[in-house]
């Protein structure tokens, strides 16, 4: 199957690129391994999409997808092994088939960035990256979140109203997150806010039950079930069997998203920029749609 | 009154900067002179705002509008007349008073481009720029749009349900539509579509009722009542009294959304860019305000 637009990736940035590429008149594929909605879809409150007051990251992006299948993308749910780079396009290889297109949006996004523990032990048995998916596991317990960013203090919030004891341990003494969501954290009963703690230890037999963090130099115990991680994500980009400029493993692209590579363009947390929202991402996604329309 | 962020123009990418930065704590006022809304709420159907399939530019600028006030913008309903530079920041002057901000993010569009005829004349007479506004009063009959751009066929569309003819009167050859507008214009059997076609006169005594045209280089007259005139926009800047950088009178910015003076920053279709679009005039917007923070 030939497409004119090869799409990687399903959240904001991938399903706009979607939406303005289709319209354009180009006939667009989408490739995603999971489900749609990206990192997008793990937020449970999303405040700042303008046009939405208030929305699940999950309802967000379902809209946004429900809206590129109307103007006609095609979805696949397959997961994109290698891209190479053949005569007149790009051969994208999936575990389960190979398609053709012409030109190619790369929209992969991120994964969350792990503690450097022994975590893969604790995965689902207490570890957590995502407090809207498995925040109801710890009603009525004790857990930790650690990070300092918008996403920590959005999962502080969100399991303040189902955990009994919520720890915010932070590295440093400053935070990234918006001061709006701090000050908000700040004035939850059920919430222990720690700076200068690390988490130093994951202790439990089949699951977790304690964690030993570093808090000003001191060792301390925590008695917690849950600990989620909200320590900042990692580019997704293994996937591609040529060179792109990059920084830090993020694409760099130019005004019109296009890569250091001809018919090659990037959009999304992906590519090597300063802020990254669901509005900008979606902005990216529209400009990379529009730029396939040329040349 | 002295705010952090005065914000000109309450548009789309006005409404979002207003949005970012009252959410991340600056005190926030935004300055419109008639409705919010900007342009964008003269599209009486929008379809590639990810996240809306379908929405009138009215009502989603309504809801960017809320969301802005109900997190603590400002809104003044005035004409900003001059703004100068003082001491740590901007006084800007309206037709009722004067306030001052540390920051300043220049958000105040364009307006429609005029044919360069004797147009005031039949303005409300016969001759519109928003189809969505005045198309009613054509109910019946018959009316030409002149461009060849989304605004023009979104105007033809809109106005084939009303009219009994609409002419579609394009300059050149080619159209700089969505050809997806354009082969659903070509469809509609009311409509006619000329390319190589200029207007020449507006005739008429008290309203419009016919116009001349050079098409193909001959002359011809049309009976129209209505001429909806969609040929482009020219940018909002009169009122700063200290210079910018700008190009073809658009404000150049990086990739912060910062012009070439400190603390003063652009976004939305006032700005020196390709692709305008609502979705990324947000993004704009959610970047300026976003920049206030630091510094």
């Amino acid at each position: 199957m030939k497409f004119d637009v090869a799409v990687i990736g399903g959240g904001p940035a991938g399903l706009s690129a979607s939406i303005f590429a289709t319209r354009a008149g180009l006939k667009t594929i989408c490739f995603e391994r999971l489900a749609v909605g990206g990192q997008a879809s793990l937020s449970y409150d999303i405040a700042n999409y303008p046009g939405y007051k208030n929305i699940s990251g999950i309802e967000l992006t379902q809209k946004m997808f429900k809206q590129a299948q109307e103007v006609g993308t095609e979805f696949v749910y397959e997961n994109v092994l290698t891209i190479n780079e053949i005569k007149n396009g790009f051969s994208v290889k999936t575990n389960k088939g190979s398609y053709q297109a012409k030109k190619l949006i790369i929209a992969s996004g991120t994964v969350s960035r792990k503690l450097g523990l022994n975590e893969e032990k604790y995965i689902g048995k207490g570890i957590s990256y995502c407090a809207s998916c498995d925040g109801n596991f710890f009603k009525g317990k004790h857990v930790a979140i650690v990070g300092g960013g918008d996403t920590a203090f959005e999962y502080v919030e969100y399991m303040s109203r189902l955990a009994t004891k919520v720890y915010l341990l932070n590295r440093s003494e400053t935070f990234r997150a918006n001061s709006f969501r701090v000050e908000n954290a700040k004035k939850l009963k059920n919430v222990k806010i720690l700076t200068n703690a690390r988490v130093a230890k994951l202790i439990g037999e089949d699951t977790l039950t304690t964690i030993e963090i570093n808090h000003n130099n001191q060792k301390k115990k925590l008695d917690v079930q849950g600990l989620f991680v909200a320590i900042g994500h990692e580019p997704q980009l293994n996937f591609l069997n040529f060179e792109l400029k990059t920084k830090n493993g993020y694409i760099i692209v130019d005004k019109h998203m296009q890569t250091s590579k001809i018919n090659v363009y990037a959009c999304g947390d992906i590519i090597e920029k300063h802020f990254k929202q669901i509005i900008t991402a979606c902005a990216d996604g529209a400009i990379a749609g529009n730029s396939c329309i040329e040349g």
